[in-house]
């Protein structure tokens, strides 16, 4: 059996533990063909192939990125996409497809799906905020990343007296925001799912310096925003591709905090440091059960799933059932970190 | 409220975390003072306290270890152990306990409970084979480390063309034997769920030696035995403590390696390293959540339960139900361990 | 003898190894007693005093920051900063100062010398350009930083076929930029050293990715300008304390390459990230060393000079002799920067 | 011209730097073939070429190890080595050689140099201990994955009340030890500079742990010896390269401290972790500057020398020079190790 693989998307760590993991249990457990498509969908659509083999995952394990590459274009059905998929299909003799991505790329994946086409879907975002699995390939490495520049500007935070605002990634969700926040022990933490106040974070931030600290840290999910009728209107900016535009919240919450309360602020804005690097050893192990599992459900003939993490399983979720929705950051958890501020 | 709180067992990080979130949501959310033990279940019948305020737990969030101490020794009915936390309770004036440890301080936990002290336990092992969560604290810190030395071991045997021989701990159960084997590509896993034959390993390198590499990772539990009826006959040397004698299986495992196949072999015991430094994110989180969990529990009047992480919720188990019993790796983990080396 | 302490300036990773270092040595070995000042020339002025024990300094060494605090404050003798301290100095009974810092600090240190108070300084600054030392405390942590994170782009600039541009600190001398960017095998690196023209950078970038490669690293010290003549007029602004505003210069440099290759270009700001945390070993041993080298030098008599790593040795320098100067990176080392891009 | 290139003796972090470094300035610069050699001087014997070209050497800067390979064999007159080796230089057409090793590796270097061949070479040891260069490649590295094994081992000596024994490499001289031992926070740290009196430390010890702590980190070089006449008697075991078996000296202190404080204690060897994963950027910048050094010194026409640091420029020392010497570590970073304990 010749089976498709490509990850679309913006790119996160993990993602070779996957590619990896399919073409190992692929070929070796079940004897198919790989073939990658560069660049996400756009190499599907181009008819751009790489044949994998266990000779090109080789060493891939601690490496960041993803090694067929990937971009942030999407097939359609109005601009031909979708037929030129089917056409590189067949051209190409694939039976099956794995694609590995985020919203976009899953969405895509479900039409393709329904246009005739087996696939199983891998879900991965640094965002978390994929419906229907516990986790998602790469947040727990951005974690990891947010979480020691927190732990590294608390040093400074402490030495100057200062209060540190740092904008991590999370567009509809707060789940960096939050994590990172109670494991860096931030003091405030902002996210889409709780609109702001900035007149009561600042309240609490003169409350707190003036009775027993003098620094403060602020995490700031980029799509966080200010409650409705509070008195700081705020309309995020977008990017080309529906992103919201990194630093702009965090530039936005640190004047005001300056402005209102005299402290000294400062913004670090984490950027795309978040999504590089090795992946670490939850990520590896995610993807490589995600690849393994989605593998194994192509060859048993499923199609229009998704692999998903619950609790200690892995299981397969319907696309069909996710689409559309966002997974939130559960009340309990954002209690936790205001608990622990 | 007057609150009792000891952290007892092998120390892992993410203790502090846990401590941490006691002390702010008691005092912060329920006006409770935490009194702490030093040295676990020791410091109880010795009535060695140190009441702890925010003041105490400043800064420990990124710090391993604990500072309340732990140590080894569970109280006995036979030995007046019980009698003596009683009295000590009874003394301070302490209306709950909040216990944080392994298998022996959840049963002595639920022998103290069932004496009539009301008790809500935190599960933390390195080993991660307490019954009844999905995860302990300290074991993803510890998979983190495992991972980053065999990473490190990686780029060694391959320059040398050696087979590494890493003992990693795990005395009933493999999590960090097949987790970290999982995340940095070992070729090969022993663990205690399954007896090895030390014959189908030697075979496997050599086939993998010939065919296509020159080097190969080979990931032991402490707890790992070889099959019965195989030719490797062995008894795993225990210490004072009914722990594994660390190194015993995987000098042996690399010996035997060595003298079979005649490659060169070497052995890495990790030893005490998996066991310390700044908790990973998940550790300082889960510590967090099952810290806040706890006392809320004990302020609601439960007892003789454990915090337990299951998917993406924290629930409370009775302790009676986990007791006696190990949590083992599962074999679809086990699988894919297998598939992809 | 009652021996003065303080760190001015801004935070690096390594300061309390060097307090440490000053107490523990100026306790143990001389019989001294060591007052610190919080928050730099500020305390001393203000006779803002932390007598410093060995209690204080219990596991500082791997701390980032500066448990004393600091400030960018320096006295002069036009706002009668010199006469308030040495009017404090006398009240406290300091026979002698030890002052940490870059340039501000090592500058105000020889004024107060020459007004007749005894004093060692130690050299810190992130970024190396103090004269006379081969290395200041924290710019090895700072270039491991930086580092890392151009580890972490690397492979998402590959998954996305991207230009990206990394601006680290550097004011007066790229010392961050030309090392990390060689560490971090960068394609471009710009320092204040080498005005850049933008259009030859331009044309590289153009023929590297026409020629075999799809992204590339830019590293630009904030201290970088454009060469007089070339087509990209700038200013850099500069905030309150002469400091270069950050992420201005990347900001300009990825537009500038945006516009005129027709690539996608992405900048990240390192900022505050570069100061914080850990210090690495290099870090801890040079603060050790320093903190060392300062008290033995005090207490045998030595005024107005500074502690200074020369090859292995630790020597001292006349602080008049460094005054003024910038340590600038050498052209050897530039010339390494451009072989391997 | 036609230059080869080799790693000898054991890998370090830093290898993959000073390759990449030789290649890309070779090729670039001057215009020469580069032809590696597989496993060090083996690989000449036999004629084990790999052409190395840009194409070898993408992605290879963070990775540890070396993708020549190495071994351990040294060519000799008296077996025919030399010959061997003349010949495959002769039928490859190789004009000139660039060796990267430690004391073996420079040794045959300066024997086939005197035998005619051109020959630069590279200083690279994790043991820091070749004679005429402030530093070697691997150095940095090893001291930085010792100081976080002891920075781990710390928290949890700290939560046990335990005296920790860290063995390190070190065979000749103790720099790894001692810079760690600074870099950690060490109470003891035993080198092959100083024989070392054990009564003299248990004495500190007890000492220490009945005054203000209840632990103790004790950093022991491999090669560290008892003083004569002191009343532990021991002889180091020795492998079949001359190397002393890791864990020896380790458990012997280990064991001695236990009977005669008392105290609980524990062995941690670090053993082959210390030799891999990614390097520092010392390291990979000192690989850097070394491979355009030496590749830039046979262009001229230079033999018979080895690349070296000092201070802040490389320098070029002639091999004969070096030979048959140690650097040891100087009395004043031991004073300071002491110092600060």
């Amino acid at each position: 059996m010749r089976v498709g693989l490509l990850t679309g998307g913006g790119d996160v760590p993990g993602l070779n533990a996957a590619i990896r993991a399919v073409v190992k249990r692929g070929e070796g457990e079940h004897g198919h063909s790989i073939v990658g498509f560069r660049n996400g969908w756009r190499g599907v659509v181009d008819g751009d192939v790489l044949p994998l083999t266990r000779q090109h995952i080789r060493n891939v394990l601690p490496v960041g990125g993803t090694l067929l590459g990937t971009a942030r274009y999407h097939p359609r059905a109005e601009d031909g996409g979708i037929d030129a998929v089917l056409a590189t299909l067949e051209q190409e003799r694939i039976e099956a497809l794995i694609c590995i991505g985020g919203d976009g790329t899953l969405h895509a994946a479900s039409v393709v799906a329904e246009a005739g086409v087996r696939i199983v879907a891998i879900p991965k975002t640094i965002d978390n905020d994929v419906f229907g699995t516990d986790q998602s390939i790469g947040f727990d490495t951005a974690v990891w990343i947010a979480t020691e520049a927190i732990d590294r500007l608390h040093t400074t935070a402490e030495s100057h007296n200062r209060v540190m605002v740092v904008e991590v990634m999370g567009h509809h969700a707060g789940w960096i925001a939050v994590t990172a926040g109670i494991a860096g022990g931030a003091e405030v933490v902002l996210t889409p799912e709780e609109p702001f106040d900035i007149e009561k974070i600042v309240k609490y931030l003169k409350h707190r310096h003036r009775s027993h600290a003098s620094f403060s840290i602020v995490v700031v999910a980029e799509g966080a925003v200010p409650a409705e009728g509070s008195d700081m209107p705020y309309l995020p900016p977008v990017g080309k591709f529906g992103e919201i535009v990194a630093g702009a919240i965090g530039e936005r919450v640190k004047m005001e905090i300056e402005q209102r309360t005299g402290f000294d602020a400062r913004l670090t804005v984490l950027g795309h440091v978040q999504r590089g690097g090795t992946p670490t050893p939850v990520d590896r192990i995610l993807g490589s059960r995600f690849g393994v599992a989605a593998i194994d459900a192509i060859t048993r003939g499923e199609s229009n799933v998704m692999t998903a993490l619950r609790g200690e399983d892995i299981k397969l979720v319907p696309l069909p059932e996710i689409a559309g929705k966002i997974k939130h950051v559960p009340a309990d958890l954002l209690e936790v970190a205001r608990a622990l501020a």
